[in-house]
């Protein structure tokens, strides 16, 4: 059998011990555990990374404890809007996705624009008619509504701020969900998904479905992808980044995370985190923030490794 | 007086000689011309090059001759979506729009992102209501209505091909608009705006506001605006990739975009071309293609230079 590797995050941010109960990281680390063990089982059954990386997000968005499918905050108007991208290193084919408030599992949708679209990004009500064309399943309202979602947004609404999806004041924790993964083929790919800032507006997207900023993966680099306050990875063109400094700077996985999340982003004054592998099966996982929700495995260890604050 | 420097384009493709009238060529040169004197002009009284690259593709966005505002083309509905983003090169701020139906100039809507928003990415009707609160101009359907476009559109509208904009069959024609700019202060900055694909569908956005793919700007490299298959630069995140090269390789401005345009590219299989400026004055417009439209000026040799073809 030949090495693969997989890794996944459910948001980073500042995460506090003192707001976190037993029972809640018992919960978390237990979703964490089962999208990466979907995940892992596909890549050692054979399957493609791109698989792998679909499944573990869909597991994640279909979970309330992330700020991604099921678990979206609201925005200003007291709806979701859900963005997702996914990317294969092998063809460098992507599809991506904005504004969508129907679909139960927009990474799911933004595959279908790899495999059925001649575009790579689709976006608002119209990108639903693609996904209905799709036969993907459609929830309403009620599927998408949390109590402790909404009671977030209840601080927040009615004032002009956006706000990053945290629990309590000093709470700030980036809710998006995403995966990378190496198959036995040596093909890299990543996948993100995030229902974006509570109380957002305007129709503002985030950096989870720009390719290059919030996901990105190509077999001669890396796959990566994103969590943090969005605007900053977009302007640092944060994924690509990484992959840039590999590919023109000669530099490790590590050293290219590094360069991006523990300076160059400081820097910006961004905060947030990632998660990357590359075609050798390396991960890091890489944050300035206080945690990160993340979990990773390989082949030759053959273990569930699931972690939240820094080590 | 220091050193500026400004280069426009208004789109690149195959632009058959058989086709251009000798009219049709002077129209479009001289909309060319008057873009770039007025971008030009606010360089040369000391203004910056944010103001210099806006006002500029304002310019050819009230000309019908180019796919953008005022000519923007039809998508599959019969509508007109159109997509822009601007960025700074000093503090890489950057603002872009997509799904704009009826803002007059999407490029002056995405300078007020960067201006009086929290967010750099904006969408659809809501975006909209943001141009509103910001007193931008409105105009209706019949401001956008142009019978050329109307006649390219019908010739596919009910076909699921979307179309890039041409104007007859063996025509490939990318309609974008953009600009680039190094002002007085050492500054560099880049804007892009476009109508996008003839009949294009779900919601489709292309590379224009995607910071990194058709847009990018930084004071530590150069200012980047594309033109083409706007699928191709958003998979090989075509803006940043030169600043990238420049920065992480070394190269000069003339090797990242020789790189990127054409070999890159082509090697992905995309069509088109990039206007890109560095924070000495070089200016480089390269393609792929057969032609695309272009102007640009500098302030050693104080001439307005404008060119269709290769040379």
């Amino acid at each position: 059998m030949k090495l693969f590797s997989i890794a996944i995050h459910g948001g980073a941010g500042t995460i506090l011990k003192s707001e976190m109960t037993a029972d809640k990281e018992a919960a978390y680390k237990e979703s964490l555990r089962e999208a990466l063990r979907i995940g892992y089982d596909i890549l050692k059954s054979g399957g493609t990374s791109l698989d792998a990386v679909e499944e573990a997000v869909k597991s994640m968005e279909d979970s309330p404890l992330f700020n991604a499918g099921k678990g979206s905050v609201f925005n200003s108007e007291g709806r979701h809007e859900m963005e997702a991208a996914i990317m294969c290193g092998q063809t460098l084919e992507a599809g991506a996705v904005a504004g969508i408030r129907s679909v139960k599992n927009p990474v799911a949708l933004s595959r279908k624009v790899i495999d059925n679209s001649e575009f790579v990004f689709l976006s608002g009500d119209k990108a639903e008619e693609f996904a209905k064309e799709n036969a993907l399943p459609i929830e309403d309202e009620t599927y998408f509504y949390d109590a402790f979602r909404y009671q977030q947004w209840q601080e927040v609404k009615g004032s002009d701020k956006a706000q990053l999806d945290h629990t309590v004041k000093k709470d700030r924790k980036f809710g998006t969900v995403g995966a990378v993964a190496l198959d036995q083929f040596g093909n890299v790919a990543a996948a993100t998904s995030t229902g974006g800032l509570t109380n957002k507006k305007f129709g503002r997207i985030g950096d989870t479905p720009i390719i290059g900023a919030g996901t990105y993966a190509n077999n001669k680099t890396c796959a990566v992808s994103c969590t943090g306050y969005g605007e900053y990875f977009i302007r640092a063109v944060t994924a690509y980044d990484v992959s840039a400094q590999m590919e023109y700077s000669n530099k490790s996985l590590q050293e290219s995370c590094d360069s991006v999340v523990l300076d160059k982003m400081v820097k910006l004054g961004g905060e947030g985190g990632l998660i990357a592998i590359d075609a050798k099966g390396n991960v890091v996982l890489s944050f300035n923030s206080e945690g990160m929700y993340r979990a990773w495995a390989n082949s030759k260890e053959d273990t569930l490794n699931v972690a939240i604050y820094k080590d």
